[in-house]
């Protein structure tokens, strides 16, 4: 982290809020209310972390005005609309900047590629032929950018990120570690009991501002292009497919796997380890909650989920079971034949009543 | 993509397939109907694109005789009994061929190796003792080869792939980026509330043209190998645990995890994000679709599923309740009560209207 | 493998075992019983090995001392206590060590980076400022070990990984290749339909004796440290988000995946591809079977699943039909209507009887 600290002003500033108690306070960095130190900025989301704020060591503290009313025992304030975005925008004032530029000498790259000299490109680097590497932009030790990628300006390329299948991005692209992108489509023509192999001829498309975690699957297509728009949030281990298209802003969370030629909407959010099947589309502002399985399209902003709730493993296998006998058990029948049978057994007992 | 153009007359002869119109037209690619130029061949596979057909761009189109018939707008065709298989072998027609062949000056290679002079070696690649690289196998940038690993003919083992645990590749072998084959197998004894290491002393076998997807794990054994046959195929993020066995041809697709020392048949074909528990058999032929868990043996070939369908949230949520409930719920029992008292309710009732 | 050979007497010795048989027979390593030659010892776990004993060409056997007394065929033995944890033992006498020490001439070794004298560094290893390399440890080649990383002794870092955001490893730490630690947590703050990335400033924190498998991403905090206690071991592909703190010696099989902010609690296990949601507690020794979606809280030790068991796809669509059903079946009212109406019946009956 950077040994340079701040004073609580500046920070306020810097969030456009209000600077309440001593203007000067120098604070070195952020911390989270329980483990903060004098010398901490930490920030207050909402009325249950009142109690922890109020226990914190921090030296101020990032809130809204109605907060700031409740939390008695503390003086150093820096007044927000949103804490939780004012934090997210400090966080980069106290993150460790990439500030070399410039080639290092065991990175090999092609005569023909085309390197801004603001870029840096670290050790062991392969660039390959008519590449393109745009302004501040950085790329990390063991990359692999093989022939005809482009990459815009101000991207990070994290170390052992593999580029290809010609794929282009757009600028401040975020890849992380191990990430493949551009590889080669899962395409096999079934032919007289064998698999064979479809040659995948297109490539993908990353627009600006897109993040993808570590140890992601990013395949080209088949002949049209994959595409991720703009603003796209992926996390760690996540499976992209041939031809899906991911709309602009969308948000998957680790290990989500899309299959083939899906089509996802604009705002949508997929919890950790989602999975799509191929050739279905996924209207805007859909969410989708942890492990569900989307098995056909959904035309509907809303929430989706499949799965069974998690129970005691004795519990879990009776339900299991008796979830196997449901398909022989015509549940709605069974309903209709129960309302029938209470007629039946009322009016039974009423003419019984009459007739005594 | 390659710069050379071919003559459908050309393609056609290539596909056996009958060449129909302007013989000579000069064709620069394969496109989607969608995103055809008129320089551009396209596929029709089925009666449902038709109309896409008729709106395409294409330059020609390749097609079934019956396909041909429907089509009445366009004039150049390549016709064939199966489009699709066509179109899977002409990809390889306008596929980038690599060409390079020799060691890049940056490879470290132990003297003890043995690599084939048409064999390519990628900058920075590192290959140890007693490890073999056969004809026109191409390695690339960053991989690592370790001890006593042997590679066929005409493999590709594309950037950053490990190959470790003296794995033996057969011919025509294709491991995308970033997957490691013949890491250390998961095996620890429980003693004393810790976890002792097994050292894992068995290794992988793999097949002839076995294709492996990026960011895969396959392991190898614990005292015997890990086994993939010929023709296997497995997407990406795939998981094979020590002492799995793959029968020839099966296919699996991304994110698929079998656990250590199960055995699966041939022609199998298991969709994405499927987990099969360890020490199972699973027949030749057998279909699991996407996400389903495979807790006990399959002996039968044939389709398998488990999971829950994809519902709007708050419906899945009722569900998922009774889901719970059903547990305490005996369902064939209830059946039958159900059954006995319609005979009670029918027996009283005629009884009832005898005497009356 | 090693080519060297162990007498039966000192492989006996080394397991604190009793050597039975001829004493002096040379044993060149461990096999399977199916696959063992006359030159191998294998190992006999329970009773319903003992055919496969009988029928195994191994040349001496690891047994319990019951054991022993049921394989008649046989005449060399080891005999202990736990045949499973003699042979874990014995497996690392047979495992070929890595014996070399020194840095490797294409390692980039920054000069503040301090690395013991008793270490190895792999080819094209790039190792940053202020990093710290204990004695014995081996780094593989390609590692990238990003500034301020700092690793204990007698760790094993395989080929490909990337350790970086700082984090601190302890002794005896095993990570297995292209596994990624200290990447950036997957942390945005959505403001005005966009996504706000919050740098992340806290760490990973590894203790002695962990083990991780290949292909696994595991990220550095937000602010405070993600956490690995001691002996915690987990498999490939296993996704660890920001903050989660795992409990010493739990165990995760591949594919698990763990939210951000959860604390897992010590001597766990879970099964494959098991999900946790962020920010929840899991008490220790709780066990979760595989592919089961945690979505809350786990408070007391014990066995969780969810879920649901496979069947044939034809049985398992009723089935789910009749799940999407359940959502308007109340269960538990349904059940009291049936004894209600039983009561009725039976009380009709008698009533009925009674008059006649």
């Amino acid at each position: 982290m950077n040994p340079q600290n701040f004073s609580l002003e500046k920070l306020a500033r810097l969030v456009q809020g209000e600077c309440v108690g001593q203007h000067d306070l120098q604070l070195a960095g952020l911390a989270s209310l329980e483990h903060a130190a004098p010398q901490h900025l930490a920030f207050v989301n909402a009325e249950k972390y009142i109690d922890s704020a109020e226990q914190s060591k921090a030296g101020a503290l990032i809130v809204t005005a109605a907060l700031k009313e409740q939390i008695k025992s503390k003086q150093n304030f820096i007044v927000v609309a949103n804490p939780y975005l004012a934090f997210a925008i400090l966080t980069h004032v106290f993150e460790k900047k990439h500030t070399k530029t410039g080639i290092e000498s065991t990175a090999q790259i092609d005569a023909s590629a085309i390197i801004s000299d603001s870029a840096y490109i670290g050790h062991y680097a392969v660039i390959g032929e008519h590449c393109v590497v745009g302004d501040e932009t950085v790329i990390q030790s063991h990359c692999k950018i093989d022939d005809g990628v482009e990459i815009g300006k101000q991207c990070l390329i994290d170390s052992h990120v593999v580029l290809t299948g010609q794929c282009k991005l757009g600028d401040r692209v975020r890849i992380h570690a191990n990430t493949v992108v551009g590889g080669e489509g899962f395409g096999f023509a079934p032919y007289q009991g064998k698999w064979h192999r479809i040659a995948q001829l297109g490539s993908v498309r990353i627009g600006n501002d897109v993040r993808i975690g570590s140890n992601c699957s990013i395949d080209r297509g088949a002949l049209d292009d994959t595409i991720l728009e703009d603003g796209v949030i992926l996390d760690n281990l996540v499976q992209i497919a041939h031809n899906v298209k991911v709309g602009a802003n969308t948000a998957m969370a680790a290990k989500c796997g899309i299959a083939g030629s899906t089509t996802i909407g604009k705002n949508c959010i997929f919890a950790g380890a989602v999975g799509v099947v191929g050739h279905i589309n996924i209207a805007d502002n859909v969410t989708v909650t942890g492990m569900s399985m989307v098995t056909k399209s959904i035309s509907e902003a809303g929430s989706y989920s499949s799965g069974t709730p998690m129970l005691e493993s004795l519990h879990w296998k009776r339900a299991a079971v008796r979830f196997k006998q449901l398909a022989d058990v015509p549940l709605t029948q069974l309903m209709k034949k129960l309302d029938h049978m209470q007629s039946q057994v009322e009016s039974l007992e009423s003419t019984f009543k009459l007739r005594k």
